[in-house]
């Protein structure tokens, strides 16, 4: 049996976690902000992190400390916090996610696809509606998703993202991608991909019924990643997607 | 028959309203920018705008001079516009809508009604694309649309709105209407008004696929408005919805 | 405490019926296939019934030697059991109603009101999507919206149906309302309304994220009926939408 | 220049074809239904095809007979008429396709890809939606993606087809491909593929806005006919997609 922690066990994904490893038949035991990361580092085979990135930081260090690997489908993260993970990486297995599903994971794929053998005359969306608890905008997996467009169309999605439209805008720049957030109710999270080109539209798109699909997704990537070494890695690896 | 002035002659809609009045048996002539105003208003018998915001005063300005009715298609109104419409209107007839389709003014009527049922714990969020071309966000109809839930739900649109969601922005705002602008192709105009609840969501959506539709109801409108005396009229009631 | 009585206790329904009376503070006990339902009907202050046609006739008999008022949530019912239920309504209270939830009540007003305003040329079509285990298309709900939009254009569903388009259909006869049924995974419930008019498209939708939200609607529908005197009644006057 | 016969010149595709071929600087003439497509077939370079299947027969005899290729976008093929095809195609080039667009033939691309990624626990269905004048069900490009889902998941599409689902029809077949078809207005054409899986849904889009897309793709197919030897083509072979 492995065990699993879970950091940010008293949030909404650290409850479905719980009964995702406990559907798993493995055991887990967690903390919460202001808990003692490090003692949970020691007495864990891997960690699982949904918390925020406020505390990442030490929490990897408590686990490169201990040697664990660890799983971060955290959202929010800036720059500085790849740069912290891509560190940590090299003494631990590291699996940075902004989404934890297959189904995303697929979409991914096929996202970068499309963007691959579309021409910038079709514009690229990506949508998303989450919950109203939801603190964050664009959502991690929009992000993602974004990422994959950009990569499948060869361009920097930092240089090329077109956020938050409001007022007098002016007409889309040519090859941006775009991105729009919609909050509400209990949506677990709906993703759209939109290739708008003339006079047609191509849309691939993804809808979680509830989080506990990301949670054993979550539990799956962390029983892969006790058996990898060293290094980061994605979720499209644990699913053989790439 | 009756002569139709159009400002904004050379534009999109201006294009799609010459094909719409001359569909409809009806006599146009037009202006573009720099075009002499008075004149086109004391050779027509009522006018169409769907140019810009900056234009409308010296337009307003020709028509009171020439006594002669006008439908304001024109998106992107700011406060100051509404107060030289609300002025004109005692003068002439002045029609002003952020959409001028059968079945978007019939959505508005049924946003109203479903936001008047439903409780605050239903969030309400408004989406809108439109092609790439299109200089302003939210969409005059996404506004239109908000505007409706705003009056069902019996509260101020502009004090409850939510737009350009970005980066941290915490938990959603109990009560608010949120906007969201997607850009792409050659998408006519789609929106959808989103009522979320707990654990279910309610969807109105309206897709134009061209713009003739507008054209066409933008001249039904000027037909009808001819015929009112002077005021500030709704698209509602051209169609007799309201 | 009211002490509701489920029939068919064992089914999915059956089991949400039970978490939603329990959160409702009130108290249950239920019954499965070959289950004593007189027994049942005597002990019990409320039934409800999400079970099959086939067991109707002795549930309604059950209700009526005991005096219960009773909610019938069962789909698939044809001509002669809703002969029963109005022979039964003479006696008792009963609510039959395709849909329990707050937002397919609200949407059916809605589409009643729509189908009222828009003429012919609009073409109305029914689209549902459930998951796997379905064993009726369409969905009750998708025919109780059907007739809110038949009712609202005045005319007769029955003689307008068109369902299950497969091969040489020919064109879409004017004036028939269209269904069609997905089914796959763990869909609770997706409805569309479409009304697909010239060159434009107004959709009425409702999703349901779970089948608690019919459970919850189904308990509050028997809490009201309990107060009423016999007669037939709807989803829409427990909610006071109609 | 090219001459490029329209079978079926005043359809609404072949009018469709005609405004296409004007605009890729090309020349056409056409027949209609009775029309000598012999001669037709004679005084062209290549012929297009959106006629009825009715008609298939002798317009592939005349190709055969004229050596000159065809592109084949009618719908509503039966197995006989495929034979035909296969049987011209050992003498010249011939192009049979459900879609001629490039979204279509991307999206199929990408309905394969996913199809082989996923097991039989996700449910595959294909929706669409097309204009009320459109006689056959499920569409022709329905079953291009119905086919490109059977492909991918390595199964036999006409064993696996569910279609024209009404009435008691149990649970759902596992490893079924669904269909269904809506028809209102004067939709283009519409196209969804979900792949419904355990709490979390793929879906696959395209939206045609007019019906140009497909006309401009058939001319494109047509010039690239031209320089092929006989054989059987694909739509994916004309855009490089396979």
């Amino acid at each position: 049996m492995t065990n699993i922690g879970i950091v940010g066990s008293h949030g909404r994904m650290g409850v479905a976690l719980a009964a995702a490893i406990s559907e798993a038949g493995q055991h887990h035991h967690g903390i919460d902000k202001g808990g003692n990361v490090a003692k949970l580092a020691e007495r864990s085979d891997v960690l699982v992190d949904f918390s925020s990135p406020a505390a990442l930081e030490a929490t990897l260090d408590a686990c490169i400390a201990a040697k664990k690997p660890i799983v971060i489908g955290t959202t929010g993260l800036e720059e500085r916090h790849h740069y912290l993970i891509d560190d940590a990486a090299k003494d631990i297995a590291v699996l940075q996610t902004g989404n934890t599903s297959l189904g995303v994971t697929l979409l991914a794929h096929l996202v970068r696809e499309a963007a691959a053998r579309l021409d910038a005359d079709w514009d690229i969306e990506v949508l998303e509606m989450h919950h109203r608890a939801k603190v964050d905008a664009p959502s991690g997996t929009a992000l993602l998703l974004g990422q994959a467009a950009a990569e499948g169309r060869g361009i920097d999605l930092d240089r090329c993202s077109e956020r938050g439209r409001d007022g007098l805008t002016g007409a889309r720049c040519h090859g941006k991608i775009g991105f729009a957030s919609l909050r509400g109710g209990t949506i677990a999270g709906d993703h759209d991909v939109i290739f708008a080109g003339p006079e047609e539209m191509l849309t691939l798109s993804h809808r979680a019924e509830n989080r506990m699909i990301f949670a054993r997704g979550a539990v799956k990537a962390a029983l892969w990643l006790i058996h990898q070494k060293r290094g980061r890695y994605r979720m499209a690896e644990v699913l053989g997607l790439s």
